[in-house]
């Protein structure tokens, strides 16, 4: 039989007496010196973020945990509800919705931003790239991931708040620019108000700290799963799953068809 | 039609303007100024952290990050393979395997503590505790969550670890005094050596902070999240999952039956 | 390097130019000639069903199917609207809510039937075992999976309709007798109505056939990923997903506590 | 309060005596009387199966139950493993992998014919057609769904036998040959076999029968629960999944690297 080649990672490896992670012992480098933040830093960038890379990790962090009954979090209870021996999988639920519409949406938003400004561009005319964004989206009539939000229609707090830390920490560039380009020039065209979203900010942020456009949902999912065990929290010391199934089917109307 | 009742949530609320989280307004008073582990006691205790109590959240978060390519990450790393537009679904289905036997201990080995000892217990005789443990799983033939481990065989590091801040917090109390309690009697009675594992400490430790036995889970959740986008991020710029699969079709034989 | 050992499997194997399952060939012997009712026979039970059985295992495929706009159909019509790109992802989440309390306590079901009566049993006094489950349940107060039903607190009529098929069939036997003996037992001591219910009646009839208890819930699975497509089909043509979430926001308040 | 408008759906409802599916009562008029291939008609399309449909419907359905120890079945199996109480958790961590690289391609490529050939076109060439896909697809470096196999490179067995049964039931249409004519122009084109694939094959005779595209994927979600469910089946008899897990390790090599 042929020899398997050798599989290369550079993350970590379990071995009898000690856990290594990206060059690191994990009990005597790590846990107890470093904070989660940090941590997150050296998974998905592979270095331990500096002060100011921090702050920013933190609001990245803490941004998406919580944004009330949302979609994600009445499928968690819901499925809490159905199978309590099972917490993981009602996380799970709610992860899976971590999509293109809602709270995924920073990996397609920071797609479109690296697409249409590739990381070593020189001296860029972000106007021009941003009405260019806007043109290719008009024409294939879909919406820009990274502005506009249904509930905060007249901005979204979060993405002003992300922002005013990437400034502060020297952070922003031209992604978080050209976003906002987007945003106003989205503006003017269509005459109404289309404001930068907190998964359009966090995309740019997450680009212009380095981060590959794949791994910005990063954030949203593992804020989100803390977000969701909030509730279970909540679910378990007070129960009100029958509740929301009792509300949603006092408003459905069953009016039966065949096609 | 009879008025539906309301549901009351306490954890938060999405405004226009604003957004609330246990009272407090996420983009004035959190964001920029807390961690993410701050956060975290936040949504799953309801108040911000001490500063012994976040030392010792942050090493709860960061211990279960990374161990290597155990079975949730090469789970995930074959979903991205198959469906690299859903990140969130390779997430997802690494977190289904935070159960009973891998990942998810914790949650079991707390509520078998919390079971044995009950939180307002006076002056408990912790060694008879862990002997009643011990007989009741014999009688019953079940393995104990929380001790054990079948690649660190000779101590976990990471539960030596875990205590370790443990005591230098003031954490330490009654439930990880029990665990340890339960791997002496457990190891003098099979004569062989059962130490206690890292998802048994984790669940020892949050119920000596007081958290309720189910939620001790969160913390694996949140961790191997982060653990799973490191691993995506790797298999995004260095794909190996055809060859992970690969490896096991070179290992696996085909002897059809019909029951 | 220590040589492999082999695993071996029984299941099925991809070659070049033909496809294997249990020793047939999918391509010629199977697909055009089987249901995919027998499919599931052969792949749960490793051989093709009599028209008897088969007639048993449509009916314990179709009766699951569909119930109205249930927690799993709920959260599988959210997770569908936030991430419309994966709609696997969504049919996996309203998935993970077959757990003990709705859809997936046929486990349970079979599992306590199993345990109370070993396959094996000669002459078994089935009115005794079912005391013994009872007392033994309500010792932990427990509910017992199988009987009693939220919505059909009369009387389930799938658990009715499955009994019917299965003793035109013949395959009613030990198993469905001592979960009726049950009902009625725990009818009578509790003095009220604590009928079959259709998850009960699945393992029941199950278990009649042969099928370890752990594989009931196979029905359940199978049935339920049916009827989610059903509603998603109906979410794109007809989209109702933000609807469901208004009227579960009209109906939720928020009361911020710090615990 | 604005009184909530009421939601309308047409799939079914529970009342307390009865179960409604699309204007049938399930326990009188479906259960005992229809095969779950019956019932995938109902749900999907909205009204029975002709025995003609009946017959592809199986086709369909059967074609994917089984393809060996694919990526889908691995992650089940490592999952399963980790979670034994949750069996639910394990399939849909099968089903979050079926996405537009493996099992769940259906979608993408029925997308691809749909918006290439609109359902409602009069005497299209499909030649031109053809050519267009091939030349759009080639344009954005992309690969088409629906044709070319890393296993079946010679030809996908699954495809022949699935178009063989769409002729023999008159089914076999349009789409169809759309499909079979991409695959002749990319084998031209690029000088080399690029036969159509199961995945491809479903998603033409899907549309053919008017199936809308995005929810061909239904037959590769509702085949591939049955499958893992045969496979969790053995893994409890017959545990390999610890093997597996060893047969990984064996092939992996650490080298740290911190980018």
């Amino acid at each position: 039989m042929a020899e398997q080649a050798k599989i290369v990672t550079g993350i970590g490896k379990a071995e009898l007496h000690r856990i290594l992670v990206r060059g690191y012992d994990l009990n005597k480098d790590l846990v107890g010196k470093i904070t989660f933040t940090d941590m997150t830093s050296l998974m998905l960038r592979g270095r331990l973020p500096t002060p100011n890379e921090a702050k920013m990790l933190d609001a990245l962090l803490v941004i998406l945990v919580e944004h009330g009954m949302v979609s994600h979090v009445i499928a968690a209870r819901l499925v809490y509800h159905c199978a309590p021996e099972a917490i993981q999988a009602a996380v799970a639920a709610a992860l899976c919705g971590a999509g293109s519409v809602h709270l995924g949406s920073s990996e397609w938003s920071a797609k479109m931003l690296t697409e249409a400004l590739p990381p070593d561009s020189k001296d860029p005319d972000l106007e021009a790239i941003a009405g260019a964004i806007f043109d290719d989206y008009s024409a294939r009539k879909q919406r820009m991931p990274g502005i506009g939000h249904r509930t905060h229609a007249e901005g979204d707090p979060r993405a002003e708040t992300l922002f005013g830390i990437a400034k502060d920490t020297g952070i922003y560039g031209n992604y978080c620019e050209l976003l906002q380009m987007l945003s106003k020039v989205a503006g003017e065209r269509r005459t109404r108000l289309i404001p930068v979203n907190v998964t359009g900010a966090i995309a740019a942020i997450a680009l212009d700290m380095g981060f590959p456009w794949q791994i910005t949902k990063a954030f949203a999912l593992i804020g989100r799963t803390l977000g969701v065990m909030g509730h279970i929290a909540e679910e378990i010391r007070n129960p009100m799953a029958t509740q929301i199934d009792a509300a949603i089917k006092q408003a459905i109307v069953y009016e039966p068809y065949r096609t």
